[in-house]
């Protein structure tokens, strides 16, 4: 693991999510931005102390310096932003398949570098939106693939929280100092903190490509560097609409991330606050809760599944579907077989450039007087 | 009453909503479109013939033939839109106070015309946003108006419903057809018939003026000559911005309005589809659910309230308090005093009008390639 | 109208329930306890002073007084429930049909006399279990009543109120006064006043028959001189079992009355404070939530709807349900048809003599160290 | 571990619970009852084949057998309930740390045997009543211990399932084939495997202690011999009054596990399948919806909690909890330490042993025509 160490929030959750399921086990670290502090929490971790190391370089290095078979066979990087992209470059490069937060990296440019090292590396690199790692997500993902939806019309994806509503950034919030300070978060504040999950989430369930998007991004909070709110109208190339709504300044919202989608012979509703049930309206009859845990959910939402109903999973859960996804591609790859493809589920490297794509795009668009703003991606960029 | 006869569907709610606090009773009437169905439903209702009129001409005639006293003091207009304006300027012009339904009329240059007879007339001329007539929407104004939210800097106001998602106006639905008709209906569709509920819902909330706004209008139904589905980012004079949705093709939404603000101190969210309660998020301290029919809420609220908490009041009682309200404000003009300000709260004819210049801006919007629309408004328009 | 003149609670809500559809229209009245108060609240009313009478033997005596097809047809009753024996004693003996408040008398002797008296006049009785009137309540009855549940099992009804948590009855409420008292409640506090209601409402769902029960009455607020709190488990002659809780000093609880019903194929929730949805919970496939006003419902359940799904409809038009069930009963009695059986639907006398039997025995029981207690009624007693 | 292998449900959900905190690491097993499952098991899991263990018996020799510090600290028995006992004695004998499924044991004589084996060996013995490790519980604990609610009046616990609503032991489920089978069971079916965690959950949180109970057990589903649905009268030596429902035949219910709590100065509600949130309901004010993750919870519920507000957390968690405070506890006394009070929180062997007594009680109860029965218990039965 590279980060996620003392004072950071996300490093942990990686750890519970990579343990939950047995499939990871933590052997190396470079665990925060000094080495005193990297150092120490290897010890508070129980690192071996020959494998936590001070810096990243350091921990690459030091593990390509093993025989091979007692390398570590993937590198969780937990960092905030601006250090994805060399991290994640090196390791990949070196053929340590990744793990990399979101959002991805800082530009297109990064991103599509990212692509042509991992394409001749060859390594698994999964990028941790984890809310697609919710069973009721695959199964909402696999009602819309099966055409239970109809044509999709109308796609609304709202990410509301209100934890940065004042200038968290002045206390000694770790979490608020660095997402707020462009140097390391990146051109956006909440587009990319969490706006980014929200088209993910947007575009995994669906499977819509954004056309083009306007944007409008406000920096409530005074002296705020980087943008707290957003709103976005969103044209897909089917000819389907949305909107994207995500703010950090909604005081009292906690983390209410909800996905609608309606298509001609239905609409589904979900809420991440409320992660084990699913509405499905159909266009004749009464609306259906689905909840996880049920013989008559997707395949693939079955196996992401650890309980039964009414035993509830959550966040944590999720996460390790991701990490669990990842898992089941590195040990096809490593046993030279195909993956389960009901397991094997994880946003790619291409979710991640996308997701930048969608940053750059959005800021674009927020300073633009034209209403519309082109948001194709593809790979090339 | 001018129109609400046989297939009418909002009629009988106005003739319920007035007939629940005891302030009015139904004497006369014009209520279809033509002299038959018109007569007919006269006797369906137990008009006395004598007042059952064929034309609304006939009955602003006749009710003026009768000696003053014995005519009745005020029509309420629940024709299709289009016949909003003819009707509404002819009683008011003849001193006879109007409640009309919404949108106001076709065109803001009718809204400010309209605005210059009702000035000269002096009478009362309530529209009937009904949704405001909700105790806890009351109370939302008010706690906001009291600074309790501090500066607001949010809005959402979203309306979800599913009803017109297939051709609907292909079968004898008299609702769907004049509402999809332009010669009926207006400018626009769904964001006439409900987003201009939600505009009016967002302003008397939250007090702010709207400044610009950028709207996507849909027509998803093919055929359908109207929009169906609007998508509109907002910003507010006093730096607030907002978003406002409506959708009619959202398959399974019945009628989902909801309304979302967030202040500097706290925010508010509130759904018509269980009006009884209205969420308080405090910036310090947890989640309040505040209840109608309690002491903690604001004197309009309870004024508008006529059950204790947990004897859920709904669509017909919010209904019945613009017409009381209403009621109020004829009376204390009739008897020469000032009205109760706790119970003469209605939605005014500049409300009507501003929604109508909001239709048309929204509309103006949705055709231009320009990110922003002037939408400022003021009673000359 | 009897009783609900100044301070009372409940006539208003009777007046505004028999106005709703227009069915009824109050024309004369003895509204409260003295004469003075009963004529002034008469005034307040807008009552005719020749027909608002100081007592309501007056009143019999006066509108008897009048030529036939000028008298009232029916007498609603809204005293407290001490009155409800004498007076609709005398108005059912006179032949004046009768809508009395619950629970319906004092003891099962004058519940049978009653019936007696009735039987022999044969006007039409109706007692106001309001919370029958909810449309799906009747959609919930028809589906047991079709099998779609299989054989009923389980039922658990719970009445939770908070008003009550303190001595009330020692300010100025009137409510509490002569809730809390004896002579005007009768045998019981909570269980006259709202485990009557559950009673009903179990009853009138599942068409089952009390065999036997078991209760625990509590009075938790000292020097209060009847329960405030009572639980009771149940036995049905069908061999389903069931639990009864009522409360009125559950802190917070508002009007909280829910109804639970499982069978073999399926189970059924609903909750009056969301009186909109019923949740059916079938043997296979997801929970469905059926929402008022919508195609798929019974069509008694829809016969009881005035406005389309999510527009929502609550207790007044609940309680509106009731007296127009009876409305058409009487009319047609009036002219010699059938009433029509999806609208004619009401709490009969025998419905209220059988919570007043149902009230004895939970007070016997309550008393008793056996376990179970019959609980079985006939008309006869 | 013993138990948990092939075909189990609960000892992958005790693995994860294990694993995510990172306290335990599982190293030896005995993980089904014939020795050829138990291999395979073991196999599966990825046991060192040297520790694992064809029976249990075997496995406490082979651990004794290996030199301290190489042994097991601690046994997790996950076995169907007849095990429990001669399992769970003999670790404990053995001076090895238990972590028992509910209910413990059989019989109060088994169970108070256990207590003064405990007592003597001086091990750590956590019973996994995996509810209360969630952290809105040890609020709702802390909140009435603290006084917020006054003295405590009523108090309904109820836990509807529906999964054993038909012959589910008639088919290949072995959750469903021990569950009914009186042999492995015990005295009851519903109330020993969810009564009995309603039971400690009241226990739990409000610190009260039975008096007497009235019971209503039922067999619905025919030829079953075990109660598959109950309802019980609480009388608690406080005064205080409550209700137990526990049921397995209510269709559609998944695992709807339910507190209420009512005191005199507020109430307090919540609700298993939504975790994150309860509900508090004071004398004065608004409803409050805590929820987890906020400053304002206990100094216990915040440590147990890992994730910010809105991160939903759920069942794996608070049995993680459980397992975490135990650990807590082991590890205090190995190194001769007092453990932290805020983590070292777990059901106990008492309240293992009370709940024992609970079942055997509320089965007695069942049996008699008397209404009330003792259900008193102190530590010597």
């Amino acid at each position: 693991m590279v980060g996620g160490g003392q004072g950071a929030f996300i490093g942990a959750v990686h750890r519970m999510a990579a343990r939950l399921d047995g499939h990871y086990e933590m052997v190396a670290g470079a665990l925060s931005s000094t080495p005193e502090k990297a150092l120490a929490s290897g010890r508070d971790l129980g690192l071996d102390a020959s494998r936590s190391y001070p810096t990243w370089e350091a921990m690459l290095d030091g593990e390509l310096a093993r025989p091979e078979g007692e390398r570590i066979d993937a590198v969780s990087i937990v960092t905030p932003n601006h250090l994805h992209y060399p991290v994640a470059r090196a390791f990949a490069q070196a053929g340590i398949h990744v793990i990399c937060d979101k959002p991805l990296v800082h530009s297109s440019d990064q991103a599509n570098d990212l692509l042509a090292v991992v394409k001749q590396s060859g390594v698994v690199f999964a990028v941790t939106y984890n809310y697609t790692g919710y069973p009721l997500i695959r199964h909402a993902r696999d009602m819309i693939r099966a055409g239970t939806l109809g044509d999709l019309r109308k796609v609304v994806v709202e990410y509301h929280q209100g934890w940065l509503a004042t200038r968290l950034e002045d206390t000694d919030s770790k979490q608020a100092g660095w997402r707020t300070d462009p140097a390391r978060s990146g051109l956006a504040g909440a587009v990319g903190d969490i706006g980014s999950h929200a088209e993910n989430l947007a575009a995994t369930v669906t499977g819509l490509e954004l056309e083009s998007i306007c944007a409008d991004l406000s920096t409530f909070v005074p002296g705020r560097r980087l943008d707290d709110d957003a709103s976005l109208l969103l044209r897909f190339t089917s000819g389907a609409r949305g909107v994207l709504l995500c703010s950090q300044i909604e005081v009292g919202h906690e983390n209410d991330l909800r996905l609608r989608v309606a298509g001609t012979q239905g609409s589904l509703s979900w809420c991440q606050e409320h992660p084990n049930q699913l509405d499905y309206l159909p266009l004749d009859g009464p609306r259906q809760v689905l909840t996880r845990g049920q013989g008559y959910l997707s395949p693939a939402a079955q196996a992401a599944t650890r309980l039964p109903g009414g035993h509830p999973e959550a966040f944590i859960e999720a996460f390790a579907n991701v990490y669990s996804g990842a898992a089941e591609a590195i040990r096809a790859r490593q046993e030279r077989r195909e993956p389960d493809p009901l397991i094997a589920i994880y946003p790619t490297l291409a979710d991640g450039a996308r997701g930048v794509h969608f940053i750059e795009k959005t800021v674009e668009s927020s300073q633009s007087e034209r209403k519309w703003t082109d948001a194709r991606w593809t790979a090339e960029g």
